[in-house]
Protein backbone atom coordinates (compact mmCIF):
# COMPACT_ATOMS: atom_id res chain seq x y z
CA UNK A 1 0.00 0.00 0.00
CA UNK A 2 1.29 3.08 -0.62
CA UNK A 3 -0.05 6.24 1.42
CA UNK A 4 -0.23 10.48 0.96
CA UNK A 5 -1.71 12.35 3.67
CA UNK A 6 -2.57 15.88 2.57
CA UNK A 7 -2.08 17.86 5.75
CA UNK A 8 -3.24 21.23 6.77
CA UNK A 9 -0.93 22.64 9.93
CA UNK A 10 -3.70 25.91 10.84
CA UNK A 11 -3.10 28.97 11.14
CA UNK A 12 0.29 29.19 12.71
CA UNK A 13 0.31 28.16 16.53
CA UNK A 14 1.42 24.73 17.38
CA UNK A 15 -1.23 24.54 19.44
CA UNK A 16 -3.96 24.70 17.14
CA UNK A 17 -2.25 21.88 15.18
CA UNK A 18 -5.12 18.87 15.13
CA UNK A 19 -2.75 15.58 17.05
CA UNK A 20 -3.97 14.07 13.46
CA UNK A 21 -2.11 16.61 11.31
CA UNK A 22 0.79 15.94 14.22
CA UNK A 23 0.30 12.07 13.79
CA UNK A 24 0.36 12.12 9.71
CA UNK A 25 3.45 13.60 9.61
CA UNK A 26 5.12 11.53 12.34
CA UNK A 27 4.21 8.31 10.13
CA UNK A 28 5.75 9.61 6.76
CA UNK A 29 9.27 9.65 5.54
CA UNK A 30 8.65 12.46 3.28
CA UNK A 31 7.30 15.99 3.33
CA UNK A 32 6.46 17.99 0.67
CA UNK A 33 5.62 21.33 1.68
CA UNK A 34 7.18 25.04 1.99
CA UNK A 35 10.40 25.39 4.47
CA UNK A 36 8.17 27.74 6.66
CA UNK A 37 5.08 25.47 7.43
CA UNK A 38 7.60 23.14 9.23
CA UNK A 39 9.59 25.08 11.09
CA UNK A 40 6.24 26.39 12.50
CA UNK A 41 5.86 22.77 13.64
CA UNK A 42 8.97 21.43 14.89
CA UNK A 43 10.28 18.59 16.30
CA UNK A 44 7.95 16.21 14.25
CA UNK A 45 9.84 17.33 11.25
CA UNK A 46 13.07 15.96 12.23
CA UNK A 47 14.77 13.33 10.13
CA UNK A 48 11.95 13.61 7.77
CA UNK A 49 13.13 14.05 3.83
CA UNK A 50 12.04 17.60 3.22
CA UNK A 51 10.92 18.57 -0.13
CA UNK A 52 10.55 22.27 -1.31
CA UNK A 53 9.63 24.01 -4.62
CA UNK A 54 9.73 27.77 -5.61
CA UNK A 55 6.12 29.38 -4.85
CA UNK A 56 4.46 29.48 -8.28
CA UNK A 57 4.99 25.63 -8.72
CA UNK A 58 1.86 24.04 -6.71
CA UNK A 59 1.38 21.63 -9.58
CA UNK A 60 4.49 20.25 -9.49
CA UNK A 61 4.34 20.02 -5.92
CA UNK A 62 1.22 17.96 -6.09
CA UNK A 63 3.02 15.61 -8.45
CA UNK A 64 6.02 15.27 -6.59
CA UNK A 65 3.70 13.82 -3.53
CA UNK A 66 1.88 11.63 -5.42
CA UNK A 67 5.33 10.17 -7.52
CA UNK A 68 7.02 10.01 -4.11
CA UNK A 69 3.72 8.08 -2.69
CA UNK A 70 3.43 6.14 -5.63
CA UNK A 71 7.01 4.82 -5.00
CA UNK A 72 6.27 3.54 -1.98
CA UNK A 73 7.51 6.41 0.67
CA UNK A 74 4.74 7.17 2.86
CA UNK A 75 4.60 11.00 2.17
CA UNK A 76 2.83 14.60 3.94
CA UNK A 77 1.58 17.05 1.68
CA UNK A 78 1.41 19.88 3.93
CA UNK A 79 0.31 23.62 3.82
CA UNK A 80 -0.62 25.80 6.80
CA UNK A 81 -4.13 26.36 6.95
CA UNK A 82 -7.10 24.52 5.94
CA UNK A 83 -5.13 22.53 2.91
CA UNK A 84 -8.59 21.89 1.21
CA UNK A 85 -9.59 26.11 1.19
CA UNK A 86 -7.12 27.33 -1.79
CA UNK A 87 -4.30 25.25 -0.87
CA UNK A 88 -2.64 22.18 -2.46
CA UNK A 89 -5.39 19.00 -2.00
CA UNK A 90 -7.44 20.24 -4.78
CA UNK A 91 -4.35 20.05 -7.17
CA UNK A 92 -3.95 16.00 -5.70
CA UNK A 93 -7.24 15.47 -7.00
CA UNK A 94 -7.11 17.27 -10.34
CA UNK A 95 -4.38 15.34 -11.47
CA UNK A 96 -5.86 12.07 -10.46
CA UNK A 97 -8.69 13.31 -12.26
CA UNK A 98 -6.00 13.77 -15.33
CA UNK A 99 -4.93 10.10 -15.14
CA UNK A 100 -8.64 8.75 -15.10
CA UNK A 101 -9.28 10.51 -18.53
CA UNK A 102 -5.90 9.16 -19.92
CA UNK A 103 -4.32 12.83 -19.71
CA UNK A 104 -1.47 11.85 -17.54
CA UNK A 105 0.58 8.79 -17.48
CA UNK A 106 0.70 7.63 -14.25
CA UNK A 107 -1.58 4.68 -13.68
CA UNK A 108 0.59 4.41 -10.20
CA UNK A 109 -0.76 7.44 -8.89
CA UNK A 110 -4.43 5.67 -8.59
CA UNK A 111 -3.03 3.05 -6.34
CA UNK A 112 -2.09 5.67 -3.93
CA UNK A 113 -4.66 5.59 -0.76
CA UNK A 114 -5.19 9.34 -0.18
CA UNK A 115 -6.17 10.61 3.63
CA UNK A 116 -7.43 14.39 3.79
CA UNK A 117 -6.95 15.98 7.31
CA UNK A 118 -8.45 19.39 7.44
CA UNK A 119 -7.25 22.60 9.46
CA UNK A 120 -8.04 25.70 11.18
CA UNK A 121 -8.00 28.28 8.61
CA UNK A 122 -7.18 31.66 8.51
CA UNK A 123 -10.46 33.31 8.62
CA UNK A 124 -11.46 31.24 11.93
CA UNK A 125 -8.46 32.47 13.48
CA UNK A 126 -8.87 35.71 12.87
CA UNK A 127 -12.51 35.95 13.47
CA UNK A 128 -12.02 33.78 16.94
CA UNK A 129 -9.04 36.68 17.81
CA UNK A 130 -11.36 39.40 17.23
CA UNK A 131 -14.51 37.56 18.56
CA UNK A 132 -16.80 36.22 16.42
CA UNK A 133 -17.10 37.86 13.31
CA UNK A 134 -17.96 34.71 11.52
CA UNK A 135 -21.09 34.32 13.46
CA UNK A 136 -23.57 34.12 10.98
CA UNK A 137 -23.46 33.09 6.87
CA UNK A 138 -19.79 34.21 5.48
CA UNK A 139 -18.49 33.35 2.59
CA UNK A 140 -14.71 33.92 1.00
CA UNK A 141 -13.25 35.02 -1.93
CA UNK A 142 -9.92 34.71 -3.03
CA UNK A 143 -8.67 37.70 -5.03
CA UNK A 144 -6.06 36.01 -7.24
CA UNK A 145 -6.59 36.19 -10.67
CA UNK A 146 -3.96 34.28 -11.64
CA UNK A 147 -6.53 31.47 -12.83
CA UNK A 148 -9.58 33.11 -12.26
CA UNK A 149 -10.79 35.97 -14.74
CA UNK A 150 -11.33 39.32 -12.79
CA UNK A 151 -14.78 39.86 -14.26
CA UNK A 152 -15.80 36.24 -12.12
CA UNK A 153 -14.48 37.85 -8.97
CA UNK A 154 -16.00 40.86 -9.14
CA UNK A 155 -19.54 39.13 -9.86
CA UNK A 156 -18.63 37.14 -6.91
CA UNK A 157 -17.94 39.80 -5.22
CA UNK A 158 -20.98 41.73 -6.08
CA UNK A 159 -23.45 38.07 -5.69
CA UNK A 160 -21.67 38.37 -2.04
CA UNK A 161 -22.60 42.02 -1.00
CA UNK A 162 -25.84 41.72 -2.03
CA UNK A 163 -26.32 38.53 -0.15
CA UNK A 164 -25.18 40.59 2.68
CA UNK A 165 -22.63 37.39 3.65
CA UNK A 166 -19.88 38.13 6.08
CA UNK A 167 -16.63 37.93 3.48
CA UNK A 168 -13.00 36.72 3.96
CA UNK A 169 -10.50 37.67 1.24
CA UNK A 170 -7.66 34.98 0.76
CA UNK A 171 -4.66 36.44 -1.53
CA UNK A 172 -5.79 40.02 -0.77
CA UNK A 173 -2.93 41.40 -2.20
CA UNK A 174 0.79 40.15 -3.29
CA UNK A 175 3.76 41.93 -4.99
CA UNK A 176 2.34 41.91 -8.53
CA UNK A 177 -1.45 42.35 -7.76
CA UNK A 178 -2.23 45.97 -5.49
CA UNK A 179 -5.04 46.94 -6.87
CA UNK A 180 -8.05 43.79 -6.58
CA UNK A 181 -8.54 44.69 -2.93
CA UNK A 182 -9.56 48.40 -3.32
CA UNK A 183 -11.69 47.33 -6.11
CA UNK A 184 -13.41 45.05 -4.37
CA UNK A 185 -14.13 47.29 -1.20
CA UNK A 186 -15.73 49.58 -3.59
CA UNK A 187 -17.93 47.25 -5.22
CA UNK A 188 -19.10 46.34 -1.26
CA UNK A 189 -19.53 49.80 -0.50
CA UNK A 190 -22.48 49.63 -3.01
CA UNK A 191 -24.21 47.95 -0.74
CA UNK A 192 -22.90 48.14 2.75
CA UNK A 193 -21.99 51.10 5.33
CA UNK A 194 -18.98 52.73 5.09
CA UNK A 195 -18.82 51.81 8.92
CA UNK A 196 -19.01 48.29 8.32
CA UNK A 197 -16.31 46.60 10.75
CA UNK A 198 -13.18 45.35 9.07
CA UNK A 199 -10.75 43.04 10.53
CA UNK A 200 -6.99 43.28 9.51
CA UNK A 201 -4.99 39.90 10.66
CA UNK A 202 -1.85 39.74 9.77
CA UNK A 203 0.20 36.60 10.85
CA UNK A 204 -2.52 35.46 12.81
CA UNK A 205 -1.08 33.21 15.50
CA UNK A 206 2.35 33.80 15.03
CA UNK A 207 4.76 35.56 17.06
CA UNK A 208 4.63 38.58 15.04
CA UNK A 209 0.73 38.63 14.96
CA UNK A 210 -0.90 42.11 14.29
CA UNK A 211 -4.75 42.69 14.38
CA UNK A 212 -6.31 45.76 13.25
CA UNK A 213 -10.18 46.81 13.33
CA UNK A 214 -10.71 49.38 10.74
CA UNK A 215 -14.11 50.06 8.79
CA UNK A 216 -14.78 49.51 5.08
CA UNK A 217 -14.96 52.67 4.30
CA UNK A 218 -11.31 52.87 5.68
CA UNK A 219 -9.60 49.44 4.00
CA UNK A 220 -6.75 50.74 1.88
CA UNK A 221 -4.73 47.65 0.01
CA UNK A 222 -1.73 49.64 1.02
CA UNK A 223 -2.03 48.85 4.96
CA UNK A 224 -2.58 45.23 3.81
CA UNK A 225 0.48 42.26 2.69
CA UNK A 226 0.28 38.56 1.93
CA UNK A 227 0.24 37.15 5.23
CA UNK A 228 -3.04 39.14 5.94
CA UNK A 229 -6.59 38.11 6.30
CA UNK A 230 -8.80 40.63 5.37
CA UNK A 231 -12.54 39.66 6.11
CA UNK A 232 -15.24 42.30 6.28
CA UNK A 233 -18.44 41.73 8.51
CA UNK A 234 -22.09 42.31 7.58
CA UNK A 235 -24.69 44.90 7.83
CA UNK A 236 -25.03 43.83 11.17
CA UNK A 237 -21.52 43.27 12.53
CA UNK A 238 -20.51 45.10 15.57
CA UNK A 239 -17.44 46.49 16.74
CA UNK A 240 -17.54 47.04 20.60
CA UNK A 241 -14.76 48.73 22.86
CA UNK A 242 -14.69 47.63 26.64
CA UNK A 243 -12.01 49.45 28.06
CA UNK A 244 -8.61 48.45 26.45
CA UNK A 245 -10.18 45.24 24.74
CA UNK A 246 -12.40 45.26 20.88
CA UNK A 247 -14.00 42.35 19.80
CA UNK A 248 -16.03 42.18 16.61
CA UNK A 249 -18.63 39.74 16.47
CA UNK A 250 -21.79 38.66 13.93
CA UNK A 251 -25.05 38.24 15.37
CA UNK A 252 -26.60 34.83 14.26
CA UNK A 253 -29.56 35.88 13.08
CA UNK A 254 -31.87 39.19 11.88
CA UNK A 255 -34.36 39.22 14.24
CA UNK A 256 -33.04 40.07 17.23
CA UNK A 257 -35.32 38.18 19.43
CA UNK A 258 -32.71 38.15 22.69
CA UNK A 259 -34.58 36.35 25.89
CA UNK A 260 -34.18 37.64 28.83
CA UNK B 1 -8.53 37.85 37.23
CA UNK B 2 -11.77 35.77 35.90
CA UNK B 3 -11.33 33.96 32.88
CA UNK B 4 -14.19 32.62 30.18
CA UNK B 5 -12.71 30.00 27.18
CA UNK B 6 -14.94 30.15 24.25
CA UNK B 7 -14.20 26.71 22.56
CA UNK B 8 -14.64 24.63 19.60
CA UNK B 9 -13.47 21.17 19.58
CA UNK B 10 -13.98 20.25 15.90
CA UNK B 11 -16.26 18.19 14.18
CA UNK B 12 -16.31 14.78 16.30
CA UNK B 13 -12.73 12.86 16.34
CA UNK B 14 -10.61 13.51 19.20
CA UNK B 15 -7.75 13.57 17.10
CA UNK B 16 -9.33 16.66 15.31
CA UNK B 17 -9.72 18.71 18.80
CA UNK B 18 -6.53 21.49 18.86
CA UNK B 19 -4.68 20.68 22.02
CA UNK B 20 -5.41 24.83 22.79
CA UNK B 21 -8.82 23.60 23.02
CA UNK B 22 -7.97 20.74 25.62
CA UNK B 23 -5.48 22.56 27.29
CA UNK B 24 -8.40 25.27 27.94
CA UNK B 25 -10.78 22.53 29.10
CA UNK B 26 -8.20 21.30 31.22
CA UNK B 27 -7.68 24.06 33.17
CA UNK B 28 -11.38 25.19 33.37
CA UNK B 29 -12.97 24.19 36.98
CA UNK B 30 -16.50 24.53 35.07
CA UNK B 31 -17.66 22.94 31.78
CA UNK B 32 -21.23 24.44 30.04
CA UNK B 33 -21.80 22.57 27.33
CA UNK B 34 -24.05 20.06 25.39
CA UNK B 35 -23.57 16.12 26.90
CA UNK B 36 -23.12 15.03 23.95
CA UNK B 37 -20.16 17.00 22.77
CA UNK B 38 -18.39 16.25 26.37
CA UNK B 39 -19.10 12.79 25.69
CA UNK B 40 -16.55 12.97 22.57
CA UNK B 41 -13.90 14.48 24.50
CA UNK B 42 -13.57 11.76 27.22
CA UNK B 43 -11.17 11.69 30.25
CA UNK B 44 -9.62 15.85 30.18
CA UNK B 45 -13.43 16.44 31.13
CA UNK B 46 -13.24 14.27 34.36
CA UNK B 47 -14.20 16.11 37.67
CA UNK B 48 -15.14 19.19 35.86
CA UNK B 49 -18.38 20.61 36.76
CA UNK B 50 -20.65 20.03 33.62
CA UNK B 51 -23.59 22.74 33.37
CA UNK B 52 -25.96 21.57 30.70
CA UNK B 53 -29.10 23.26 29.25
CA UNK B 54 -31.93 22.55 27.03
CA UNK B 55 -31.78 23.02 23.40
CA UNK B 56 -32.99 26.38 22.68
CA UNK B 57 -31.55 27.95 25.73
CA UNK B 58 -28.60 29.46 23.87
CA UNK B 59 -29.02 32.65 25.57
CA UNK B 60 -28.80 31.33 28.60
CA UNK B 61 -26.10 28.97 28.23
CA UNK B 62 -24.17 32.32 27.44
CA UNK B 63 -25.46 33.98 30.30
CA UNK B 64 -24.68 30.62 32.53
CA UNK B 65 -20.84 30.80 31.07
CA UNK B 66 -20.21 34.94 31.10
CA UNK B 67 -22.09 34.48 35.13
CA UNK B 68 -19.48 31.29 36.33
CA UNK B 69 -16.45 32.83 35.11
CA UNK B 70 -17.70 36.43 36.22
CA UNK B 71 -17.99 34.76 40.02
CA UNK B 72 -14.42 33.33 39.80
CA UNK B 73 -14.76 30.21 38.30
CA UNK B 74 -12.72 29.18 35.50
CA UNK B 75 -15.01 28.66 32.63
CA UNK B 76 -15.26 27.10 29.39
CA UNK B 77 -18.40 27.51 26.97
CA UNK B 78 -18.07 24.62 24.43
CA UNK B 79 -19.28 23.50 21.20
CA UNK B 80 -18.50 20.84 18.35
CA UNK B 81 -17.09 22.34 15.30
CA UNK B 82 -16.43 25.89 15.25
CA UNK B 83 -17.47 27.93 17.69
CA UNK B 84 -17.64 30.95 16.09
CA UNK B 85 -19.48 29.36 13.33
CA UNK B 86 -23.39 28.97 13.86
CA UNK B 87 -22.90 28.27 17.38
CA UNK B 88 -22.22 30.11 20.97
CA UNK B 89 -19.50 32.55 20.47
CA UNK B 90 -21.12 35.05 19.30
CA UNK B 91 -23.92 34.87 22.00
CA UNK B 92 -21.58 35.68 24.27
CA UNK B 93 -20.59 38.98 22.74
CA UNK B 94 -24.03 40.07 21.85
CA UNK B 95 -24.14 39.56 26.12
CA UNK B 96 -21.49 42.26 26.38
CA UNK B 97 -22.83 44.26 23.83
CA UNK B 98 -25.85 44.71 25.58
CA UNK B 99 -24.10 45.44 28.76
CA UNK B 100 -21.97 48.09 27.46
CA UNK B 101 -25.03 49.82 26.42
CA UNK B 102 -26.88 49.57 29.73
CA UNK B 103 -29.17 47.08 28.64
CA UNK B 104 -28.12 44.14 31.35
CA UNK B 105 -27.81 44.61 34.93
CA UNK B 106 -24.20 42.95 34.85
CA UNK B 107 -21.31 44.85 35.09
CA UNK B 108 -18.74 42.01 36.10
CA UNK B 109 -19.30 40.70 32.70
CA UNK B 110 -16.85 43.39 31.58
CA UNK B 111 -13.84 41.95 33.57
CA UNK B 112 -13.80 38.56 32.37
CA UNK B 113 -11.08 37.86 30.05
CA UNK B 114 -12.48 35.70 27.10
CA UNK B 115 -10.71 33.68 24.94
CA UNK B 116 -12.09 32.25 21.59
CA UNK B 117 -10.38 29.02 20.52
CA UNK B 118 -11.51 28.05 16.52
CA UNK B 119 -12.50 24.84 15.49
CA UNK B 120 -12.43 22.70 12.60
CA UNK B 121 -15.98 22.96 10.88
CA UNK B 122 -18.51 20.33 9.93
CA UNK B 123 -18.12 22.06 6.24
CA UNK B 124 -14.14 21.09 6.29
CA UNK B 125 -14.65 17.86 7.83
CA UNK B 126 -17.07 16.95 4.83
CA UNK B 127 -14.69 18.61 2.00
CA UNK B 128 -11.80 17.04 3.52
CA UNK B 129 -13.57 13.54 3.73
CA UNK B 130 -14.63 13.29 -0.28
CA UNK B 131 -11.33 15.00 -1.33
CA UNK B 132 -11.22 19.02 -1.52
CA UNK B 133 -15.11 19.88 -1.99
CA UNK B 134 -14.06 23.97 -0.84
CA UNK B 135 -11.02 24.11 -3.44
CA UNK B 136 -12.06 27.59 -4.75
CA UNK B 137 -14.51 30.10 -3.30
CA UNK B 138 -17.43 28.88 -1.17
CA UNK B 139 -20.06 30.19 1.67
CA UNK B 140 -22.61 28.81 4.39
CA UNK B 141 -25.80 29.33 4.72
CA UNK B 142 -28.39 28.27 7.81
CA UNK B 143 -31.18 27.43 6.65
CA UNK B 144 -32.72 27.85 10.39
CA UNK B 145 -35.58 30.37 10.41
CA UNK B 146 -35.77 30.70 13.83
CA UNK B 147 -33.95 34.05 13.95
CA UNK B 148 -33.75 34.89 10.32
CA UNK B 149 -36.69 35.42 8.04
CA UNK B 150 -37.04 33.07 5.10
CA UNK B 151 -37.24 36.06 2.80
CA UNK B 152 -33.94 37.28 3.68
CA UNK B 153 -32.28 33.34 3.60
CA UNK B 154 -33.72 32.81 0.09
CA UNK B 155 -32.28 36.01 -0.67
CA UNK B 156 -28.87 34.79 -0.02
CA UNK B 157 -29.16 31.67 -2.01
CA UNK B 158 -30.19 33.07 -4.95
CA UNK B 159 -26.87 35.10 -4.48
CA UNK B 160 -25.10 32.05 -3.66
CA UNK B 161 -25.94 30.23 -6.87
CA UNK B 162 -25.58 33.61 -9.10
CA UNK B 163 -21.96 34.12 -7.52
CA UNK B 164 -21.46 30.41 -8.53
CA UNK B 165 -19.95 29.60 -4.83
CA UNK B 166 -19.80 26.44 -3.43
CA UNK B 167 -22.45 26.19 -0.81
CA UNK B 168 -22.00 24.58 2.81
CA UNK B 169 -25.56 24.42 4.15
CA UNK B 170 -26.03 24.48 8.34
CA UNK B 171 -28.87 23.56 10.40
CA UNK B 172 -30.52 21.79 6.42
CA UNK B 173 -33.56 20.37 8.34
CA UNK B 174 -35.00 19.85 12.16
CA UNK B 175 -38.08 18.18 13.48
CA UNK B 176 -40.15 21.11 12.98
CA UNK B 177 -38.24 22.29 9.49
CA UNK B 178 -38.74 19.79 6.70
CA UNK B 179 -39.18 22.17 3.64
CA UNK B 180 -36.23 24.71 3.29
CA UNK B 181 -33.46 22.71 2.22
CA UNK B 182 -36.14 21.54 -0.72
CA UNK B 183 -36.69 25.27 -1.30
CA UNK B 184 -33.08 25.51 -1.60
CA UNK B 185 -32.43 23.25 -3.89
CA UNK B 186 -35.08 24.64 -6.39
CA UNK B 187 -33.20 28.16 -6.14
CA UNK B 188 -29.69 26.49 -6.53
CA UNK B 189 -30.93 24.46 -9.90
CA UNK B 190 -31.85 28.16 -11.01
CA UNK B 191 -28.18 28.70 -11.75
CA UNK B 192 -26.49 24.79 -11.69
CA UNK B 193 -26.71 21.97 -13.23
CA UNK B 194 -28.86 19.31 -11.81
CA UNK B 195 -25.36 16.93 -12.19
CA UNK B 196 -24.12 19.37 -9.67
CA UNK B 197 -22.12 17.04 -6.97
CA UNK B 198 -23.46 16.77 -3.46
CA UNK B 199 -22.36 15.93 -0.20
CA UNK B 200 -24.10 14.27 2.81
CA UNK B 201 -21.94 13.59 5.62
CA UNK B 202 -23.59 12.50 8.85
CA UNK B 203 -22.15 12.32 11.51
CA UNK B 204 -18.88 13.33 10.41
CA UNK B 205 -15.53 11.96 11.44
CA UNK B 206 -17.44 10.00 14.04
CA UNK B 207 -17.98 6.18 14.60
CA UNK B 208 -21.46 6.30 12.75
CA UNK B 209 -20.27 8.64 10.21
CA UNK B 210 -22.19 7.86 6.76
CA UNK B 211 -21.16 9.77 3.62
CA UNK B 212 -23.03 10.37 0.51
CA UNK B 213 -22.39 12.15 -2.58
CA UNK B 214 -25.59 12.63 -4.93
CA UNK B 215 -26.23 15.19 -7.34
CA UNK B 216 -28.37 18.37 -6.61
CA UNK B 217 -31.37 17.07 -9.03
CA UNK B 218 -31.29 14.19 -6.85
CA UNK B 219 -31.02 15.83 -3.41
CA UNK B 220 -33.94 15.72 -0.81
CA UNK B 221 -34.46 16.78 2.63
CA UNK B 222 -36.04 13.19 3.74
CA UNK B 223 -32.09 11.98 2.91
CA UNK B 224 -30.94 14.83 5.42
CA UNK B 225 -31.49 15.24 9.05
CA UNK B 226 -29.78 17.45 12.04
CA UNK B 227 -27.00 15.35 12.01
CA UNK B 228 -26.33 15.86 8.61
CA UNK B 229 -24.17 18.49 6.36
CA UNK B 230 -25.36 19.41 3.34
CA UNK B 231 -22.32 20.87 0.79
CA UNK B 232 -23.06 21.72 -2.83
CA UNK B 233 -20.71 21.86 -5.11
CA UNK B 234 -20.21 24.88 -8.07
CA UNK B 235 -20.49 24.49 -11.45
CA UNK B 236 -16.83 22.97 -11.73
CA UNK B 237 -17.27 21.19 -9.13
CA UNK B 238 -16.36 17.16 -9.67
CA UNK B 239 -17.35 13.76 -9.08
CA UNK B 240 -14.76 11.09 -9.55
CA UNK B 241 -14.45 7.11 -9.79
CA UNK B 242 -11.31 5.67 -9.09
CA UNK B 243 -11.88 1.72 -8.69
CA UNK B 244 -13.79 2.01 -4.98
CA UNK B 245 -13.22 4.92 -4.14
CA UNK B 246 -14.68 8.35 -4.92
CA UNK B 247 -13.80 11.67 -4.40
CA UNK B 248 -15.62 15.50 -5.20
CA UNK B 249 -13.01 18.37 -5.94
CA UNK B 250 -13.72 21.97 -6.93
CA UNK B 251 -10.72 23.73 -9.28
CA UNK B 252 -9.23 26.32 -7.69
CA UNK B 253 -9.27 28.46 -10.99
CA UNK B 254 -11.50 28.68 -13.80
CA UNK B 255 -9.14 28.72 -16.59
CA UNK B 256 -7.91 25.49 -16.10
CA UNK B 257 -4.17 26.72 -16.63
CA UNK B 258 -2.70 22.89 -16.02
CA UNK B 259 1.07 22.95 -16.29
CA UNK B 260 2.80 20.01 -17.87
Amino acid sequence: MTKLFVVGTGPGDAELVAPKARAAIQASSDLVAYGLYLDLLGDVCDGKEHHDLPLGEEINRARLALDLAASGKTTALVSSGDIGIYAMATLVFELLDRQLQGLEDHPEWLDVEIDVIPGISAMQAGAARVGALLGHDFCTVSLSDLLTPWETIEQRIHCAGKGDFVISFYNPVSKKRDWQLNAARDILLQSRPASTPVLLGRQLTREDESITITTLGELDAKDVDMFTMVSVGNSESRHIVNGSKEWVYTPRGYSKKLSH
